[in-house]
């Protein structure tokens, strides 16, 4: 590979001299900057990134953790964080993890080795004590939850949106409420969940283990939980869905078993999906693009970690 | 920062020494090896892979040029490259386009200026010889379907997947035949084109340039084809529909409307998404999560560029 030494051996000029013309710098002599630009095109010379961004310390890549990447939640999010990254000139690095936590460390690494600006992290397994081993390295962004404020995050309040979605449900006389998630780990999750059960004990109402079904992403996924309510000898008359996409595979499946929605049971999904807009699907509609730009902005601030909550809001269709 | 020769003089040994230690080089006295271990912690020292990349020439980045990223054929190709090079230790430089020209060339900028090792391009607007100038800076892997053999390539053959949709609407009586797609450029629609044309032609068949529709992407866009056919006055009694997002929000679109598929029309979508699958819709199966794992494949040979085309299949089912 033409290294620089080769031109400006070429050239008949010096190293220092090759560097100034590479790096546009004003006080060259016109004479030398001819003999090196000839040189450099002689010599077929490609400039190394990696040597440019040795000297500057950036890179212009941003990493994404997330466990998915073909996924309405996360698909959403990276599609918010791509546009806002896109229009600053930086690209994404996408870490596809599958909840791996090697995966995680993998992409905290990168960060720690200077190959990325910043990292986003949709959706996590590792634990808090080990980012905090990575903050010094860069800007690490939370999208969740949070109750710290070591780094900064933006989230929606997950516990409130499950709390309106069964504030809804009982105002609209539904009393035996099912939770549909996706995993029960995670600070996400974890917030659903207390909402959940917070609120069955706050209208004191029945609540089985078998009305708790987690493991649930998509359209397929969602059409099986219509069967297995389907085979439940005690059903709950109302389903709150994590996603509209597995709420719209649940609805249709039922509607082909001849069961109607919400004759049989009450469905909210959550997203706003255009499955939902579609199929009118009561839904609490989250802001899912402006996480991933939010994120994208965070972590472009050198000030104090900020900690973002955006605004859901309950969409009335036809399912309750 | 802390660099080498700051290691070099706390321990005591040359700069060659450092590097050595550094590259895990075997011939070090044990000795000198613990002095740079020692000044190494003292310096609180990280490497900065981008001087290892510099030097190693490899940086197990791979350049995605994408459209779109939260779609599903994108999104199927994406997951498909995102799995295997996830497989493999590489992670994925998204460069969402929205097919805008001067994003795919900083992407082949970044492969020339070595910040990426290869590059998969989904789809693309840039011409065959604004790619012929990258070529020798590394793998560039067309997913499309293409008569050149320059590139290393793998597609589905969108010419004879068109055809065989429409030879199964002839041959369940349907005559009247419209084309719906995403976009009308590009190598791919391209080819859906020519087969939709010479298909026509073939059977002597009435098409009107209101039954070919450009501009579908998603679910909500398919319902307001359902509400553009619905105006027609001579409507086609069937539609090729090239993405199964689309072909749904038609059919649902159309029942809310009163219409029945296949009664008022017969329909054909593409993919065999989990939509398709719920809603009984005739579909052309594409295998996109393997043409992104095939390119990824493709990204680490060495050898002579290959061109692969993978099988579609029909999957007839209720909208025909």
């Amino acid at each position: 590979m033409t290294n620089i030494k080769q031109i400006a051996k070429l050239a008949g000029v010096s190293v220092t001299t090759v560097s100034r013309v590479l790096n546009e710098h004003p006080y060259v002599n016109e004479a030398k900057r001819s003999a090196v630009k000839e040189a450099i095109e002689q010599l077929h010379y490609t400039r190394n990134s990696n040597a440019v961004h040795l000297a500057k310390g950036k890179t212009f890549l941003i990493g994404v953790i997330t466990p998915y990447t073909n996924h309405p939640y996360f698909g959403a999010i990276i599609e918010g964080i791509s546009k806002q990254a896109n229009a600053a000139g930086y690209h994404l690095v996408i870490f596809h993890t599958n909840y791996q936590r090697h995966k995680e460390i993998q992409a905290l690494d990168m960060l720690r080795t200077k190959q990325l600006d910043s990292i986003i992290i949709c959706s996590r397994v590792v634990e808090m004590k080990i980012l905090r081993a990575y903050k010094g390295y860069g800007p690490i962004i939370l999208c969740e939850d949070t109750m710290q404020t070591e780094f900064p995050s933006v989230c929606i309040d997950h516990y409130a949106a499950v709390t309106c979605a069964f504030d809804h449900l009982i105002k609209n006389n539904y009393s035996k409420i099912g939770l549909v998630l996706g995993r029960m780990i995670g600070r996400n999750s974890h917030q659903r969940l207390k909402a959940y059960h917070e609120s069955v004990e706050k209208y004191q109402l029945d609540a089985r283990k078998e009305w708790l079904i987690d493991g649930i992403y998509n359209m397929t996924d969602g059409g099986e939980v219509f069967h297995r309510w389907d085979e439940l000898v005690e059903k709950p008359d109302a389903l709150i869905i994590s996603n509209d996409e597995a709420a719209a595979g649940f609805i249709l499946q039922a509607k082909q078993s001849g069961k109607d929605v919400p004759g049989n049971l009450g469905i909210i999904g959550f997203n706003n999906d255009s499955v939902a807009e579609m199929l009118g699907i009561t839904t609490v509609s989250l802001p899912l693009e402006q996480i991933g730009k939010t994120a994208f902005d965070l972590s472009q601030l050198e000030k104090e970690p900020a900690q973002i909550k955006l605004e859901f809001r309950l969409i009335k269709r036809n399912t309750v």
